[in-house]
């Protein structure tokens, strides 16, 4: 249930009637940096009482039911666009946003040159995987905390922000120690343990889309790490998977539309796990851009057939020069820039 | 079996090489246009015969098999992209063709000022619905040869090409009759008589991908028509159906740059039947077209809220010409134009 | 809409009400062989007149509108279950209806001995295809009306009832000659023509789910078929297309009972096109039956290594065998009988 | 790897292979309870290394790649059919496991109510969520703790074993003090730190498969619980994710022959989640016993309209009983019994 308050009502007046809710209940919780202040009535029993309640209270503009199962990441909620800043990057905002690196840290060599190409094609964002989740326990499982540390590294010569996943509630102040955004994967979307912790750390998160969930599912999920007034969310649609199997995964490009028109929330793209073949990334990338995406997350390596993981989607440091300089042409064609 | 002769031999040694084919049992078909002669050997027994009977033939170059299970439709047996050609209009080169018009035609001003939109913005080809495959029997099913009358009384008088949907072998004849361009939609991929009989009329054809085909599917579907000496072959992209559910169809904007990889085949997205409801047909369109396809198929209509059939996903006048004016733009930044 | 009549009106009363529907300028189509007399109002814009209309005459009990898509197909349209009766066999009621033989006919002997076998252990239907569709034109497309022949002569010897495929309306009338039921099989599902054709012939006709309908889909396809007064309708439930990849298609063997509570018509299950491979043809066929399945499609084969199409699918003589005798055993088990 | 030692070798020259395996900087694993012993060979790179260095060993029969992802749950790895024993209860040998409670614990008296039903018709296993996983963060997420002492309560008074799902690694010690079976939900299929921990806690355990896992990916995720040592590890089928929309998820019956060829795990069937309404529980049911799956996890609840999660498809208690002795005939007539 959403209450909406009156513009330009004191805060005492909005405080009235977030006790009100509370006296009900309920948890009560205010759309962050508005014009007008609008408080979400959050609780399982909230079908079971009347608007009337809340709409004779003093200030108090409309009350109204918000249908969809999120809350918090609905539109209803918050009208404006969510942008997240991040030591001066805003995502969400009219810049797109290019996150790159390689699936997993693997030396300094390694992650250091991949960093001082994407600062130097305009990339604002360095991706790495310290902890990487793979489906045998026999396949490499990253460098843990020295991959952070080596990505700390890249951070501090090049300057770029940090973006790396956190697999579990136990390991995010270790994470959150050397990142700037925490990347929740694809696998981990109905982790709620692990969604709960990243809320509270208060950090910037990027919540992947499982590649089995509704739309409906991955923003009702966001909405466990916007309850703990965690506001920094960015999403990042990476393909579903379906019948079709020429792509890893099917890039669902109608999603950022879809998103946008229900959610305030910022979203990515991921092409490169979607295509899960170098020679397709190029194409999936320029297709979120223009169909509306903030950003992109981009696998790259330096040489990727030796690659310990995900190899054959990487793009070579070529591929991928030749694909920025594509994007910025488009950025502009469409009024954005990078 | 695909049989590669040297550059340059006379027709009299292909001659020979295709009767040692006929000899065997074999169908044998010839690469249009190309520089070097390429002969595809055809037949369900072809796996069971050695190349070497092949190679030793005079002016043979080389003889190899074709892993994927389509033949014609391959870039093994065609290495140049096909433009297929039709009146002066070139599908599949470095123009994007727009293909628009309303899902069914209604009425003669309908049509018309459909056609005089698509004329004025810069779309070569009208798209209409004459015969209409619904899923139940008690809707709509199109005007029939009169909605066909009113397709070529629009053509008359803007110039405009005419795409229509033909639904079974016996309507063939009809609606060619009427038709530049005879679309076999996605219900009907695996209508393999309906394909024969449209492979047979020579006419350009444009081949929907049914919405639960693979690619190879689709692919290996096309040689139906191909087979037939036909190869004015346009593919479309229209969305496939996944467990997604916030637009009607999944595009599978991916399908693009692989079928561009394996095939020679031009290949255009139908935004509207993925989209489902108007206000993300534009995102849609632009991905498919940055991703690389040849043109568009679009719905439009004069007033989507009395359309007979998916008037959800009718793009109204206004929509298209800023969808159209952006799409100049972004094709531009491609290198491209419309 | 649907106008259920008082019990034990007349002829005539009904007779007014019909000319009443088509006044309007509807179709009017009464349910078959019930207690009560239930009138179907059916067209395109049903939904716009009132029910009142129709309430007032003499002899209307109630008027109400049926919800789903699907019309002639549903329980609100008959209640009773509908038993499709040929020659003495009944699919439908309480005797599951075994039908097997060959993917395609091949020769006399393969189909000779694969009908007496069918015979010999209580099978009541010989299957085989004559017409078959490939996705290569390249592939063996069946002997056509030779093999249409050779069911007939198997029919003889054993007084076998014979199913197969037809593939184009205008091979109904040939093959309406041979066979004593018509298969509309899952790629021409949505091929309305012939549909319409096959519907007209007044054959008992089996009609296989597309591997990517919903059941809704199904069930409203299968109203082109009953509004030509064609009531011997039974649908064949075949495997759907998802992600899985460990059978060939995935049996929704959830489909039985939903088609059971929403629909009157009988409903078989092909457990080999779903399995794609011998060795779970058996676990999928039992599910079927105890899940609530009228009878069964399964293919086999003398000698399936060296069948001409769908030999991994297909048991062997003496896997058949077994599989009979296990299905007699749950059979009883449930209260019925083979 | 998997390296096969000759019969009736002593341990002595097993343990001398153990440690050239570790030489070479990989973890050998030996197949627990065989006739013959078997030792995997573990590691990323065990690709890299020539089967010849171990061939040589004295007591090595024969050594061989396993192609699947999988090797610990893999055939390959132990011939014969794993049986987990809990006290008494054998999961996976000729009798059936019916395992049924509520969807969550909600009050003393409704768990007592379940419990003592179960345990009537022969049920051995009570399930009931106390930590529940839920889509919304203001849904109810159960009575934690609380939940897990009623449990323990019904388990002191009935003798049944309980079994309940567990949802993040911190939880697994408070758990497994109270419940027999540690369940892993479908969700947390892909949450390795969780696996790792009940692996470590050698804990009987329930994995679900993930509704959008192939089994390949589920079998190798058993591989996390497996190598820990823990070969208590019973598979649960609850149904997948597909386009079709008339049961809650798609139950994948296929999958349980397809399961025991490849694996030597035993396998259950939830019926209830993919049925997701009460009147298809019984089919699905029905037909995961028959395809070969060794119990069933039922949904069941005294009052399923007051229910707090899940109520649509739990059975009453009247439905349940019906169901039970369904089953029981269906056990005989297939040569097992409950």
């Amino acid at each position: 249930m959403i209450i909406e308050m009156e513009k330009g009502v004191d805060e005492e007046t909005v405080q009235r009637v977030v006790e009100r809710v509370k006296k009900k209940g309920f948890d009560a919780q205010l759309s962050p940096g508005q014009e007008k202040v609008t408080i979400a009535v959050l609780g399982s029993g909230t079908g079971k009482v009347d608007t009337q309640i809340f709409e004779v209270l003093p200030g108090v503009k409309k009350v109204f039911r918000i249908e969809s199962p999120f809350k918090l990441a609905s539109r209803d909620f918050k009208k404006e666009n969510t942008i997240v800043k991040v030591d001066g990057v805003e995502i969400g905002g009219n810049k797109i946003v290019i996150m790159a690196g390689p699936c997993a840290v693997e030396s300094e060599e390694q992650i250091l040159s991949c960093a001082r190409l994407v600062k130097e094609l305009g990339g604002k964002v360095l991706r790495g995987g310290a902890f990487k989740p793979r489906t045998s326990p026999f396949s490499f499982q990253g460098l843990g905390e020295e991959g952070l540390k080596l990505l700390a590294l890249a951070r501090e010569e090049t300057g770029l922000l940090i973006i790396t996943e956190v697999l579990a509630s136990e390991d995010v102040n270790l994470v959150a120690k050397y990142a700037d955004i925490l990347q929740i994967g694809a696998r981990n979307m109905q982790n709620y343990r692990l969604l709960e912790a990243v809320g509270k750390s208060g950090q910037p998160v990027l919540l992947k889309r499982s590649f089995a969930a509704t739309l409906e599912e991955w923003l009702t999920t966001a909405d466990y790490l916007l309850r703990e007034n965690n506001s920094n969310v960015i999403l990042c649609e990476r393909g579903i998977r379906t019948f079709g199997n020429s792509t890893r995964f099917t890039l669902d490009v109608g999603a950022v539309p879809v998103v946008k028109r229900f959610s305030h929330l910022p979203i990515i793209v991921d092409p490169s796990h979607a295509a899960g073949y170098f020679g397709y990334v190029a194409a999936l990338a320029k297709a979120g851009i223009v169909a509306g995406a903030d950003g992109l997350l981009v696998e790259i390596h330096p040489c990727p057939q030796e690659a310990l993981s995900d190899g054959a989607q990487s793009l070579t440091f070529s591929d991928f020069s030749r694909l920025m300089k594509e994007l910025k042409a488009l950025s502009a064609a469409i009024g954005r820039e990078i």
